[in-house]
């Protein structure tokens, strides 16, 4: 029997209800926040992602030769992608632009626990201003996501790699090497940025107090703290550092009291600029991010116009699993009323009050295969059906069908005229 | 710049609102005929395929290799992927199983209009029943579909392939040779048709009575005329045709009254049996069927234990397009309100105010570009903000906003503590 291929997934009827009550939650938000939906082809011609992701996930890319000839990757992220529709198309229209999408994207990498290799996305990328105002709201979008879903945890991290770059352009390290350096930061690799900067002949001391910074963290509530500590041991970061402290200030506002200072964060992707921040959910365990994004710039990628950028992506499948694994339920569509005939006019009728109960808007199932009432009544309790309509002969003479509650097992009689209102009064 | 692939489409926020619309109509519809959603993966192995679809289908297929030398393909459909994910998994549900979905699918083909590289399905199986009522209840749903995203005008034709079949094998046409006879029909090339049938020896008067059968399309009100005629000329199909009757019967009982009985509707892939139809929008003008299915059995191709299925594929991009053309407009989420505020302690209040709204519910925009009063203005209204608020230094003094309605100009100055009531009580 043929299968699916290798770390991609089949979802249920039961995991589609969860996915869709999600991705529910995660549109209302969106347009909460004044951000609509567009949505790009699932390929894109290769030269979009060579050019534009890191190394990590060049190798990752599905790529192939279509019969045209034409060099096409299955996407691997969907910010490219958004940002080459804004350069084509979206850039006419007012600033700033709000825009989200949900979209599955595609690497090939060795499938585990909560990695597959197709996998959902949910963005978003404000377009157009470079405020703290609008890196404040766009956090502040991402962290409702998650208390939206219903997510009882979560731990936003904040980071402005502007206080890297000023550093690394203080001591004069070179431009061209910063993505390399920016790459090792997000690794953690300490001993490769320890060699980095001794090749560049920075004193010890200094990449001795730079190694400290980038393993910075506090707890928001310590900011006014450290930032005098901050300034004093790096001035040549003033200006972000009051930038950075304004956005602390409008976080709060914005009712984001709870949060980590990380200065860490680097992000796999050198096109980031300034603030960057993550989310982990704790109850994932090990790999707890769901959400990655920051202020960035990809105007000179693009040939375009440089303009001011920030966005972020939510992983939809942990958010997935996060939901079950805290245990939150979906709310189910119901099927409502099963309809179950016992002879041929019996058939009839039942096919008319299906017709009838879903023009008025329940759910209705009713036999289709001609069965006994026994393995109707199973089979109905199986699909947790609310209520079972039979349509037999003596109920037909009567012009009036047997409704069974299948919660409580009461039955009543209902005249056919009087269906419609009788189910309209129990829901 | 980089373009998009060829054939393939990027979504703008108005398109995608009419997108989701459709696609919520045709949820809706599918949960009132007791259809519960699944999803498979965007690729598949290559064997799926190129086993179980028409032969115009594999030469337009995406193939590619896979980093682990996998043969894969972007899926052309979705009946495949959902039949294997019954043989694989849901085959333990309870039957009749009812299941749809929707996604997205390849095709290498010229691009042309309505016709893309990308392109949506929106699909639905029954599983395991073979009776009339169930494809009656398909045809329905089907139908339903059309009628409750708001189509004014559609067009079902109803058929019967096993007529065709059982007047083969009484002919004792080789049923190896049956698969092209179909295709040949499919596309209504008769000279290949009349060709195969000269070729089995078959008598001049009984190909042309064929002939004739495969054009033959009536008004569903005349079938009891026809019904007589079509018996005394074909009397091998009686068996079929008291079952079709059955059906025509039932979908009248569904109130599907108006539709064309045309025995020469082939479909183009040969694991359909008995009943096929199809949907024609003439609104769409030439490229018009948006519905296809019937019944079908993929048992011996995947090697499972034969089981009776039926299913249709709606055509997501043309029900679209002639939602489009029959100047149907999706309604649209409203942005509500839009902040201005007017200096840095108004940022602050416009922050505040803007998260007490949105918990209520409101869609809320606000200035993030420290603009000035007229280019907020001209924005507001660019994004057709109902209410705009201005956070002016007067108000704030006076703990107030002002509230402008865009439609009228009309302004109102409401307390902080009263916004939330005041738009409540608007709304």
């Amino acid at each position: 029997m043929i299968q699916r291929p290798r770390g991609t997934r089949d979802f249920t009827q039961e995991e589609m209800i969860t996915r869709k009550v999600i991705e529910n939650d995660l549109r209302t938000t969106a347009l909460r926040f004044g951000y609509f939906e567009i949505a790009t082809p699932t390929f894109e011609n290769a030269e979009l992602f060579i050019r534009k992701s890191g190394p990590e996930i060049v190798g990752q890319l599905y790529t192939f030769t279509d019969k045209g000839g034409r060099e096409l990757v299955l996407r691997p992220e969907l910010t490219a992608p958004v940002i080459r529709f804004y350069a084509n198309e979206l850039y006419k229209q007012p600033k700033p632009l709000k825009i989200f999408y949900l979209g599955n994207c595609f690497r090939y990498e060795r499938p585990q626990k909560g990695r597959f290799r197709e996998f959902w996305q949910f963005g978003a990328e404000l377009i157009g201003t470079d405020k703290p105002e609008g890196i404040a709201e766009l956090i502040t979008f991402a962290v409702t996501c998650l208390a939206n879903v219903g997510l009882k945890t979560y731990d936003l991290r904040l980071g402005d790699l502007e206080f890297l770059r000023n550093i690394l352009a203080d001591w004069a390290f070179p431009t061209e090497r910063q993505g390399g350096f920016l790459n090792a930061l997000d690794k953690g690799d300490v001993d490769s940025l320890t060699a980095m900067l001794q090749d560049e002949n920075i004193p010890a001391r200094s990449v001795e107090a730079f190694l400290e910074l980038i393993q910075t963290k506090f707890d928001a509530a310590e900011f006014e703290t450290k930032y005098e500590l901050l300034l004093d041991q790096f001035p040549v970061i003033k200006e972000h550092l009051e930038r950075f402290k304004n956005v602390v200030l409008l976080l709060r506002r914005f009712g984001i009291t709870e949060f980590t200072i990380d200065l860490g964060i680097a992000r796999g992707l050198d096109y980031y600029t300034g603030i960057v921040f993550e989310i982990d959910v704790g109850s994932l365990g090990a790999e707890k991010q769901v959400c990655g994004g920051g202020e960035y710039s990809l105007g000179e990628l693009f040939q375009i116009k440089d303009i001011a950028c920030s966005g972020f992506a939510i992983g939809f499948d942990r958010v997935t699993l996060a939901y079950n694994l805290e245990g939150l339920i979906a709310e189910k569509p119901q099927l409502d009323i099963f309809i179950i005939p016992l002879s041929t006019p019996g058939l009839h009728k039942a096919i008319e009050l299906a017709n009838l109960l879903r023009i008025e808007g329940f759910n209705i199932d009713m036999d289709l295969k001609d069965r006994n009432m026994s393995k109707n009544l199973k089979y109905a309790s199986s699909r947790k059906v609310k209520y079972v309509v039979f349509l037999g002969e003596d109920e037909l003479d009567k012009g009036s069908a047997l409704v069974r509650a299948m919660n409580s097992g009461d039955q009543t009689e209902v005249a056919f005229g009087e269906l419609v209102n009788y189910f309209q009064n129990l829901a």
